[in-house]
């Protein structure tokens, strides 16, 4: 499957074929979208020269792969991306530059020497909040300020570049409606799904280099990627690279689960060269700072773990603040426990202390710390089931009820939240999930992993929870964790991050059809035209995957004259349906047929006229 | 993923890891009933020694892989499997044995002698109902007779053998309520369901081979596999091993879709090594008789084909009989026309001849061709959308009308019909098939491909299609066509017929588990059970695919003893969930703990002795 070629460094940043990257302006701030443009080819019917030629218009794409795909950028990850936001972040002037880092363990990691190889070069001084100032998207977006973040969003989930020039007279100053005027997005859209939280906009001010996106399920469906890094190894490059391919075939946002060492220098070297949010869950990281003890936890290590993170641009936190000491007991009787690693160590720490999880009795200084930097909250389920069996139980629904209790202390300090889902659960039993999730948590997105819809496949989970994903992606979920193929088994290599991206890009966009997303169908229906009409390249390009898509074709027909024959690989050149069909379309256009013409009498006439024609249907090969 | 050994004549006959095969007798009648066992493990908590040994039953599960993974039973595929059900079928005195054959098509092949080398040696005469006699199964069943191959059914359906075991009593006679008591599959439930016509048993009279299986929607979701035949190669054993595969990994029924040369020889070598019902669609090798010219096609041509595969045993028959002369201008501002090909094909003779189809003209006369031999109607869906654009539109939807129509035509002849469905369907629009298929055609089985829930992911339309073919099995579908990974591309490889067939298990489990199927969830339990416990071999043989699971787990920790170790193969000995939790459970049970007790002052106390045990996870390691 890895057949992209790679630059020097190793990266994978060849654009996609007969694409382009564009670039949208806005209308309120100095705002430059990225969007990826497909080139098509010109419909013409072989089999009837003198039909004229018919343009294909180009078609835009929403593109999460970044500068890597701009041949017109260098990218030299020694140097990091570009930091598009931090002019607009600057401009605010409610942040500014610290002296030295607050987390006490981030400086003595600079302090060590012998890490210097491993370091990260150009190392800024982070930002944080002025004294007293709330600097979240969604403080913003409550003062009624539309950010450049929200038009860059509005611009991009807009996805088709002419529906964008539709609207662009529009887009000036505040006087946008609050809903979608002809199912389009607008920048004061965005700001009120903010304020309203409903959405949510990751960016961490540390963080400039992200390309601005939105959660919500008022908007695409996103998906998120989960990369564990092990220890650093000679390349920085290959930790690196993992993060570009996530994006490359369509990650919205990035989960660092690393574990191993050298974890603080590695995040660094993801953060400066993510177009993407990233998300982490600190506690791993806490916990190995007392060698795995959890019973030695401490807020103390707990905080500064949060503030080391936030420093350095991670734009989501994982906490699973609603594990508390009375829940614990319901998952004794569990077929499976507790699965989640957040959550089993929070049970043990709470258990092993007889007292409430640190994380629940100081969540308010958690949120300070949130708005300072502005991360954002992915509120997790510790307690979410790890088998069927468990699906929907008391300890589930006990946490979740929680976490709604959380959302709104979270949203009395304007932080952005976001809710952790399951798991395993059958298909009928999906729906009571994303019901209660909205009723219990004020609409804050929602944020499922899967859910997997059976237990007995290990080894194909990416497809077990696809089938979950899609559904409840549906129901109103904003993002869908993916799962590879590996779950369960092992840890996923290149092909698995590919195949589970694939899977959640299917399943979101499946959700997002079903959803009636005003930008969604004009992708399928300019493929299954191309598909029609034999265009075989114009169908790989369109594709999630270009290069399967071309892969597997020419394992049947592999040669180049098959990509524009007038026939399918599947049936030959003597027995294809799309042949027979544009005969009987043709015919039954020409002649303008209509129901009650094609059961008159006088259809025979021009029957005859169809047979004297030919039935062969290959006259020009 | 082509790891299983095959024996000297390269067929896959390997049993399953650690499973054997089983044969539950009947009350009623003389059936042995193939079922596979799974032998697991016991659970020992390694890091509690003194905990008791808990011995884990065996699990059984539904076995389509036929006497292949019999090592007891000799296979030859130049005699073909055992006629099991031919005594039954005999003893039923309503069929004989023919002089020769009745299809003129049929007895010219016999006579070209240069085909002998490619013909099955031992070809049987065929059988046919005697003059004025009906054999159908819904026959039988509207008779209130309860066949063999309905009791077979029964026990097969149960799964479960303790189940079995435990309703045993109650199998003798006609004693047995018409309704399911305790959610059980009773001969008699079968019966009925036959009758009304809500269930199919696709067993030919000349494909004696079958184990019998049944299809409808208070039954297990069942799933078809599609193999194509290219010329005959000089392995006859390449042939069926295409068969053989696809069973192996689940396929309930296979559809032959060859069009090439010599298809008639190579059907027959399926037929007679064939576990399971084999579908084909008719028209296909008509066409092959006209050389490809649709509308040089007659209905003596088609009748003739119809016959000569009946003869020689073709369970269930694709008939495109609702594509009428008047629903075809209706495609014509279709985006992707008609993308069926017996559909296009039949639209193609229609438009020629300006005459109504004679597959509808004629239909009485094939009913009686259907019950002379007890081939089902699967009636072919020749409108279906191609595409997300012509979902659930007029043409699709007249069609589905025509079928509804026609299938109480085929129920006058007690001819047993499923409906063939969709397709390319949005998620939001599919529950409109299913109600509209239920309420057309009387609650006759719906069998649907995939549907595809968007268009953009060519090369992976096993996953676009098992979202939809899961949502449409839990509405109510019956059987799922498989779509595989090459799915618009090109022929499918054995890879892909593997990933097709377990992608679609997966889909039809779902849908069995959110019906709330009572034989559906045992297994999910099982290999969960199994998870928590580290019993990784028995994860591994629980699993759809035990070969990819365990390969998949190999790669991250080859280690045989790593397949006993306590902790998971993701996140290394020192950071486990499931090791965390455990602890907690152990704890907690233990200590018998409630949700008031959790809350309780006294807690603390135990704290204390939690913390004192120790919370070093790995004391035994």
């Amino acid at each position: 499957m890895d057949t992209i070629s790679k630059n020097k460094k190793g990266l994978s940043t060849e654009p996609f074929p007969n694409s382009r990257k564009i670039y949208v302006t806005g209308r309120l701030h100095n705002v430059k979208v990225a969007m990826r443009e497909i080139a098509l080819h010109d419909t013409r019917l072989k089999f009837n020269p003198s039909a004229p030629v018919e343009k294909n218009p180009p078609v835009t794409v929403y593109d999460t792969s970044g500068p890597y795909t701009d041949p017109d950028i260098e990218i030299d990850v020694k140097k990091g991306l570009e930091k598009l936001r931090k002019p607009w972040i600057v401009k605010r002037e409610d942040t500014e530059p610290l002296d030295r880092f607050n987390s006490g363990y981030t400086n003595q990691q600079l302090d060590n020497q012998a890490l210097d190889a491993l370091r990260f070069q150009h190392i800024e001084k982070p930002r944080r909040a002025k004294a007293g100032a709330n600097v979240t998207q969604m403080h913003y977006a409550k003062k009624g300020i539309i950010t450049p973040e929200m038009e860059y969003i509005a611009i991009r989930e807009n996805q088709r570049i002419e529906t964008i020039r539709e609207i662009s007279p529009q887009h000036k100053g505040h006087n946008f409606g609050a809903s979608t005027p002809k199912g389009l997005i607008t920048p004061e859209f965005v700001r009120d799904e903010v304020a309203r939280g409903r959405a949510v906009i990751p960016c961490n001010i540390n963080h400039p280099e992200t390309e601005p996106m939105i959660i919500g399920r008022n908007f695409l469906v996103k998906i998120n990627a989960n990369i564990g890094n092990s220890a650093v190894t000679s390349s920085i490059e290959e930790e690196v690279e993992k993060a570009v391919w996530a994006c490359r075939w369509g990650a919205d946002t990035i989960m660092d689960l690393s574990t191993g060492k050298n974890i603080h220098e590695t995040r660094e070297w993801i953060l400066r060269n993510s177009p993407v949010p990233i998300g982490t869950v600190p506690i791993y990281q806490a916990l190995e700072k007392v060698d795995g003890k959890a019973e030695e936890l401490t807020w103390e290590i707990y905080r500064d773990t949060l503030i080391e993170q936030a420093e350095q641009g991670v734009d989501y936190f994982t906490i699973h603040a609603g594990v508390r000491l009375r829940y614990i007991p319901l998952t004794a009787k569990r077929l499976t426990g507790i699965v989640s690693r957040g959550g089993s160590i929070m049970a043990k720490w709470c258990l092993a202390h007889h007292q409430e999880s640190f994380l629940y009795t100081h969540f308010d200084e958690i949120c300070e710390i949130m708005k300072a930097y502005d991360v954002s909250f992915s509120l997790g389920d510790g307690l979410r089931p790890g088998s069927l069996a468990d699906a929907n139980d008391a300890a589930q629904f006990a946490e979740l009820e929680t976490l709604g209790e959380l959302t709104r202390i979270a949203w009395q300090h304007d932080c952005q939240t976001i809710i952790e889902g399951p798991g395993h659960i059958p298909m009928h039993m999906i729906r009571e999930n994303m019901d209660k999730q909205l009723r219990e948590c004020g609409e804050a997105p929602f944020y499922t992993l899967g859910p997997l819809t059976t237990d007995i496949a290990p080894g194909y989970d990416h497809i077990t929870s696809g089938i979950g994903a899609a559904m409840i992606g549906w129901y109103g979920t904003a993002m869908l964790c993916y799962v590879t193929p590996k779950e369960h088994l092992g840890l996923p290599n290149k092909k698995d991050v590919k195949d589970g991206v694939i899977t959640y890009k299917i399943a979101a966009h499946a959700a997002d059809l079903a959803k009636g997303h005003p930008g969604a169908q004009y992708r399928d229906d300019a493929l299954s035209k191309a598909r029609f009409e034999f265009r075989w390249e114009d169908q790989f390009n369109l594709s999630l995957d270009p290069d399967t898509a071309r892969e597997f074709h020419d394992e049947t027909l592999p040669a180049d004259g098959a990509k524009v024959a007038h026939f399918c690989s599947m049936c030959g050149p003597h027995f294809c349906s799309m042949k027979i069909t544009q005969d009987v379309r043709e015919y039954a256009t020409q002649n303008d047929l209509s129901v009650n013409e094609a059961i008159d009498e006088g259809m025979k006439q021009k029957s005859r006229e169809f047979s004297a024609r030919g039935g062969k249907v290959y006259i020009d090969q």
